[in-house]
């Protein structure tokens, strides 16, 4: 290792490479494991990351990049590894507004990105709560999701093209800017949604959208499940493709961020089984609130919704928002475990039943805070009150909301990924006969296993072993 | 050969190996070539794909999958092979609406689940001219496109999970019916678009939208190539994510198609350069028009539109379609060639005066028909009375119009994909890194080249050189 660190030294720079404790001051602050790495290697440019996977390579070390650290699921977690930190590749090349593209480097943020694009008047639609500080390689390498996903895609929808560095140190460059290429196979798919264990993301080309004329939102209670997807798919269709926000609390979720500590207001009376953070943007202020009222009004008569306030300015709307983003307030609950799955809507309501049964079994006193991106089949699920935060109770939880999930067909993993986190569990997801065709990929990319290595996939000796 | 055969005939019946005369019938009707299959296999379920490719995988015999076979780039090509046709799988499974998907054996013709599911209330959004032959493997295998792009994307993104045998006979099903699923590698992206070359798509699940409650039309003349994009980006705008259809027509395409002996009328007079079919679908029929009539007023005031009509009633949208739907006319040039291409818009108005040039050169009679999907990047460019319809004569058409793209950075195939017909041309569209990875992958999933061998990338032994 310290020969290779020395080369590594060499082709980087006195900047491209931190070790002691300056590499661990990089490990802090994560919002998962990261570990304490051997060395936090900082490339300036594609070129260098190509020397840092040819020197690792032919070493066969094993190196875990690193955007943002804003991951969920340990997929960034370097303990005694060499970290692939992409922050020092944070340049914006290009914005054109009439192409519909932005061309930037992995190591941007996120809301720096959009934030730019805004202000050529354009849109990237990706928004989610780690905007701040996620970036966009990071974005790429987990397919990341958030609150617009209901009407523009998760990130895997919103790149056109891309740039990775291949283990071997090959620059794969991938740039399309078209919305249509069938020009052989569509490789950047490979690189989206794997965690940075089949190449390490460097450039991409952004798909923008217009920037929406109008924005409506409204708080809604709702008394039964099944009318939650009534009045989602009338929503779909009254707004005729406008639809960019549902978002669902139950209602102990929304008691726990509209009550102290917390700082928000509830906008509701209590007493409603569920809330919903309906949006939707679209082309004309006046005729789309027009049209946005008219189909709340619509769901209140149809009895799909039993109480509704529409934001009537941008603090109302923020307001709105500040609820569902206060996901920080969770702690109260201490211990907690948090997960993040997806599933059929119609099998949602037995599901959160089911775990709820399971808790109670285990912990009388558990507390258990639903909410999420119902339109896409996706909810955040947190347990809390749970007698200790030991490796033991995280699996024992883990059993009750996992199980529940594995019986109806639903996703370890809706937005998050697998990381090292949930890799016990991809087969309660995915069928042997799919375990085993990535493998076969991530053989082929990475023979020598040196890309994020152990995470998603098992590696030969597993350090996490799977569950049964 | 023969020994193999029999192995299929026992494991198929008798209905499930077509030989002779029965095979050549099968290889008729088809848009591109198709050869003379020595048998056509007709396998009648996902066990009897798999019992084929595990026999052919043993006997190291090639199978070329059949779907509608309406394919334009020799993709089904199977002289003196074995054709794997999905005709008799053919079965809707479930159409789901309030979950918003679709299940479906692959060898379903389009037309026929897009009705199914619309008299069931909801949508499946693709929709291309071979909607009545082509089926959903196909449409899977080749991500096709059509025209609804602009709303809804490519097949690749109404495809939720599917089923694939892969190479040796293993049956991957990843029949996910989640929008959200990071739970391990999208495999599923590795056989949309891939031509059959990695694996035979079996079933798929197909995601649903709400249908659509309102539909406004026009025709429109537009004066500078310029102007063209102004309008499409302002119309995205104004319509706030319902605009559906932007295609647009050179005029000598919009004369042929309103001249005998073909039947359309022209809606709006000739001396225009530009005319676009544009076409919005959304919630409300009543504000959609009026915002639809307000967003045309506007582009008229901004002189991005220097004429339009909008159609009063379906006939008369029906009407406007069929101008653009009317492809068959350009036969009136013949010899013609024709091509699928895409680039950026701000390149077509030179790349289009560029190929006129360079037939100009050749052939001073020549006739160039442009039209396409404009608002996607996406061109269809058809050269006629050229010389002859020699191969001699379609390579230097060839040259002129892909050498004008290869310097734009454009795509040979927009939507129609490689198969024999541009697999020459590849390199002019990827490079020679990614090139290698696509091999990469082909070796990884089919090592022994069985599937659809020699479509998209060249095998050792070239039966097609690459163009230089």
């Amino acid at each position: 290792m310290d020969d290779l660190i020395a080369k590594l030294k060499a082709a980087l720079g006195p900047a491209g490479v931190l070790e002691g404790e300056e590499a661990a001051a990089k490990a802090q602050g994560g919002w998962s494991k990261l570990g304490v790495p051997r060395a936090v290697l900082r490339p300036a440019s594609t070129e260098e990351v190509s020397k840092v996977l040819k020197l690792c390579h032919a070493a066969g070390e094993g190196v875990v990049p690193w955007g943002g650290k804003t991951g969920l699921v340990e997929g960034g977690e370097a303990d005694g590894h060499l970290a692939l930190s992409l922050e020092r590749m944070n340049k914006i090349e290009e914005i054109d507004v009439a192409g519909g593209t932005a061309t930037v480097q992995a190591g941007c943020v996120l809301q720096t990105v959009c934030e730019a694009v805004e202000a050529k008047g354009a849109l990237f639609p990706l928004d989610l709560g780690a905007r701040g500080s996620a970036t966009i390689g990071g974005n790429i390498s987990t397919n990341a999701g958030g609150n617009r996903v209901i009407r523009y895609g998760m990130a895997r929808d919103l790149v056109l093209g891309l740039e990775a560095v291949l283990a071997d140190g090959t620059v794969m460059t991938s740039m399309n800017h078209l919305i249509k290429n069938n020009a052989g196979y569509d490789l950047k798919q490979l690189f989206i949604g794997s965690e940075g264990t089949l190449g390490v993301v460097t450039r991409a080309v952004l798909r923008l959208r217009p920037k929406p004329m109008s924005q409506d939102t409204a708080f809604v209670a709702v008394e039964e499940f099944g009318q939650l997807s009534k009045f989602l798919r009338h929503m779909e269709r009254a707004l005729g493709g406008t639809l960019s926000a549902f978002e669902v609390m139950w209602e102990d979720f929304y008691k726990l961020v509209t009550t102290e500590p917390a700082k928000g207001k509830a906008p509701l009376a209590y007493g409603h089984p569920y809330y919903v953070l309906v949006e939707s943007m679209g082309g004309d202020q006046e005729a789309d609130s027009a049209r946005f009222e008219a189909a709340l009004m619509a769901a209140l008569e149809a009895g799909e919704v039993s109480d509704a306030i529409i934001a009537k300015n941008q603090a109302e709307r923020d307001q709105m928002w500040s609820l569902r983003d206060d996901v920080a307030q969770v702690a109260r609950n201490w211990p907690i475990f948090t997960f993040d799955v997806s599933l059929k809507i119609a099998d949602m309501e037995s599901y959160i039943a089911e775990v709820r049964e399971g808790l109670k079994a285990k912990w009388p006193a558990h507390t258990l805070m639903v909410f999420g991106h119902l339109g896409d089949g996706n909810l955040h699920v947190i347990p809390g009150t749970i007698s200790d935060h030991s490796p033991e109770s995280r699996k024992a939880v883990e059993a009750v909301v996992y199980g529940a999930l594995r019986k109806r067909g639903g996703s370890v993993s809706a937005e998050h990924g697998i990381g090292l986190e949930k890799r016990p569990y991809l087969g309660w997801s995915r069928s042997p006969e799919e375990v085993a065709l990535m493998r076969v990929l991530k053989q082929a990319l990475d023979p020598k296993n040196i890309l994020n290595p152990g995470k998603v996939l098992e590696p030969a000796s597993p350090r996490v072993k799977a569950a049964e």
